[in-house]
């Protein structure tokens, strides 16, 4: 049985989050499939003997349970000793992009590749909604990327494993990253040339 | 001159978490208004001097330069010993409630609140989307709150003050809590009921 054990699927960004933690830290590490197509993360089995909030992923460590992947990622530096912050100023500056991601780069950019990528509704008011919101997120990190190879500066931490989250999928969401966010890009090109990166579909199992 | 300085305006909940976390403490602050009906927050002129994701609030002290509630939050409880952490399992569960309220709690609450309750949006598609998405949220915090007094149980800490950020205002919202989410109100009570509290009129000015 491996050290730690993550539930989770190739298309949560949240869960490769997690993941793409876990690979990087070299951590012993196993998968366990969420059958997330079917609903089982708000079933109420799922909701009391995994994560009350009714998502993935979930870490499984030492008899901890631990829910939201900012959470596990601030966890996993501890115990890793990778990714994590040097002092307090940093700790504060990786925790305010954490929450910038969980408020706007990642919330409003999964839910729109989920419904114009995935259940292909096409373009409608909510996901015209999601794309203007998306886009003023990514606007932000692209301005601070600018004068930076990462979000801290010279050298990934955990902000970046977060931020990364849905940045390796395919699906269309109809922003062209390449052209209107160039910083955004070379720093997901960036993240993909550390040592031990895999994409999503090489890191997780298939939905159950 | 007081030791704290809050950027901040009577109509941001996420200002009011900041606010009512000083007030609660005790702390010597005071509050400088924002022009944000101006649109300020999202001027090059804030993001360079005070805040690059173009938000309040924005928390002075010492020389420090502090944004996005969750950092204040925490900043605060540890600069003032008041409703922090006793551990580090308190300290995750902390950071698990802070998350899935920027992720959900608040933040779709507060934009359909924004929309519907202050821009008189009437119901779009838009407005429904955020609807059923609080009300998935509203719904995963009153069953937790059904066995519990706060969040972590039987002691008020900064989760249950960065949750409380929207739920003192008074706009419709097409959300009937009282009624759909019975142990939020009385979870809102409690909060009220805290020693020091004031309502966001209070304790902030109107936006400059």
């Amino acid at each position: 049985m491996s050290e730690y054990l993550l539930h989770c699927f190739i298309e949560s960004g949240n869960a490769y989050k997690a993941a793409l933690m876990l690979e990087l830290s070299g951590a012993d590490w196993e998968a366990r499939p969420v059958a997330y197509f079917d609903g089982i993360t708000r079933t109420a089995e799922w909701r009391e003997s995994l994560n009350e909030m009714g998502e993935a992923p979930v870490l499984e460590h030492h008899g901890k349970r631990l829910s939201q992947s900012g959470v596990i990622l601030d966890y996993l530096s501890q115990q890793t000793g990778r990714f994590g912050p040097e002092s307090e100023d940093e700790k504060r500056e990786i925790w305010r992009w954490i929450l910038f991601d969980n408020h706007k780069f990642t919330s409003y950019y999964a839910t729109l590749r989920f419904m114009f990528g995935i259940q292909k509704s096409g373009d409608t008011p909510v996901t015209e909604f999601l794309r203007t919101r998306a886009r003023g997120a990514y606007a932000v990190v692209d301005k601070h990327l600018e004068t930076r190879d990462f979000l801290l500066g010279s050298r990934p931490t955990i902000a970046d494993l977060s931020l990364a989250g849905y940045v390796f999928y395919k699906e269309e969401t109809g922003i062209d990253r390449a052209a209107e966010f160039p910083n955004v890009e070379a720093w997901a090109a960036r993240i993909a040339a550390l040592p031990g990166w895999k994409a999503p579909a090489d890191l997780m199992p298939p939905a159950a």
